[in-house]
């Protein structure tokens, strides 16, 4: 996985993303329009259509986008280590958004926004399975090493991601980045007392 | 704590947070206006200003509704075993919302206006601190008995509502009620594998 290729994507696509991360940071998600993605990107709404329908499509567009740079950093993680790995992913998930407040903020709106707009939620629901994809093959690894238990891996890559996603909710309904904190802690407890073997060496 | 009066509510306080919350399930929280609220009511705008000035401070006062409807369930739990007074509180978290879908949908778009609202941040805050403050009590009962392990309690509190909202915000985002049952079944394995006591009696 380690030598797969950075996805490609054209110069303009990375500014526009840019911009619009800057833009979601700014205003969060209600208050978003096309015009402050432009300002942002510092030309005209018309050079952002030529490569976007509509704000949906160029949102649509940035979630994929925070999904690569996810997966490009778990692929940048230098350990065949089953355990290491699912720490480094939990590092990933929980403390690399601590510096990253404001984007947490407009996720979680266009999180509510999933059950009114299909293609966000279809979106989510991808994104989800991707990184839950990744756990469980960190799991499955550790499981034939005899780093993890016999678990089920489905369920406790479910249950890792109930964590974060409810460390990253308190975060914001609190105003709180210690909400991450705390599930960070939570996660490194659910995999030492429930996924770690009592038998596996340390 | 069980022979705590009800909190009183006039019968017109009672029927306006009922109309409430059939208007936020039917329409969510972004089309939630004065007008359909009076529609479930079955009375005028006016009829509700008469006890609200504003739409938020009928929802913050909906919040106190939604507070102390759990804490009258949680005090009808009748039993003073820790370990089943815990799980009491997490069905009452994870297992009751199952069947209020549209709720959590509404509950979410509500938390996501949590940084831009501060009359709700407050409440937010304070109704998960007075949730808290019950698993607070419930684990050091059951530290005190020998039922769990001598954990930091505020930390384990906090564990369990971060499983609380991670399985209400996945049941919303993904559309899936069973996100929900995953939560309840992390929280079961957390309680199991992190708070109870190796040489606790069963």
């Amino acid at each position: 996985m380690a030598d797969s290729p950075e996805p490609s994507r054209s110069d303009a696509d990375e500014e526009i993303m840019q911009a619009t991360y800057r833009a979601l940071r700014e205003h969060g998600y209600a208050d978003l329009t096309m015009q402050r993605i432009a300002a942002e990107y510092g030309k005209t709404t018309a050079a952002i259509h030529y490569h976007f329908d509509t704000k949906d499509d160029l949102l649509v567009a940035f979630l994929d986008y925070l999904l690569d740079r996810f997966q490009a950093a778990a692929r940048d993680v230098d350990t065949d280590d089953p355990r290491e790995r699912l720490d480094a992913l939990l590092d990933n998930l929980l403390v690399v958004p601590q510096d990253h407040h404001d984007l947490l903020v407009a996720m979680l709106e266009m999180r509510s926004q999933a059950p009114y707009t299909d293609a966000f939620s279809e979106r989510f629901q991808q994104n989800d399975s991707s990184i839950r994809r990744m756990l469980v093959d960190v799991l499955l690894d550790g499981i034939e090493a005899g780093a993890f238990r016999d678990v089920d891996p489905d369920h406790a890559a479910r249950a890792l991601m109930t964590v974060v996603d409810g460390g990253r909710t308190r975060a914001v309904v609190h105003g709180d980045t210690d909400a991450l904190a705390a599930a960070r802690r939570t996660a490194a407890e659910y995999v030492a007392a429930v996924l770690i073997a009592d038998d596996a060496e340390d």
